[in-house]
């Protein structure tokens, strides 16, 4: 299969052995990278057709639509592969937030350079021993 | 491990049964999702240390600096992880393009639906039939 060629099915992409495709959800417009999940060849199927994201809960081993419970559904806009076919990035529309803490996006905190977070620790310490 | 915690380091992220953590890449002032590639904690160490992307090769199974050949390089804004902790988000500047196609970014093609794909088959053979 070359998967070079620009007419790939869902069929042709690369699941991995568990049978899952990693996929990256973004916010249409404003470019904001929203959560990523895991699809199958069924939840993808029925992303494509009904115009929601459904993914496969590893930790369930079930089904579920974005937003079923929560009302927090994502309109798909566009579903895009990667070049080695192995990823998928899915263009939404939000409704709602996308993380189950009440955040927009799951990805709301940032790790720290080990050499800068031990830099600032110093320096708040030494902050904290000028102010006592 | 409370992962709702908002200072977690790197021995805090979910790493597979394979020690690896999937990291998407993404322009930080375009929005643009570049790609998705692997790191292991080591090269998500490097990641921090060095400010360029570091990745592990699972089919090459070696570490990887993106652009150290092609001078494609990508200079790290910032290092994001989601709710789960369990997928990182690099925010870059990519110098050239992140593809080794050529291609800008990865995902440069789209799935259609399949309801949409049949109909617009038949579409152009309906068309192709009234040209001919």
């Amino acid at each position: 299969m070359d998967i070079e060629r620009d007419d790939l099915s869902i069929a042709d992409m690369k699941f991995g052995t568990d049978g899952l495709i990693p996929a990256v959800v973004q916010q249409h417009d404003s470019g904001e990278v929203l959560m990523v999940a895991y699809m199958n060849a069924e939840s993808l199927a029925k992303t494509l057709e009904t115009g929601s994201t459904w993914f496969w809960s590893r930790s369930r081993q079930s089904y579920w639509m974005k937003g079923e419970s929560s009302g927090n559904v994502q309109n798909v806009m566009d579903v895009r592969y990667d070049c080695d076919a192995d990823t998928l990035l899915v263009l939404v529309d939000q409704t709602g937030v996308a993380c189950h803490t009440g955040e927009h996006s799951c990805f709301y905190r940032s790790l720290r350079a080990p050499a800068l977070s031990n830099d600032e620790t110093a320096a708040q310490a030494a902050k904290e021993d000028d102010d006592s």
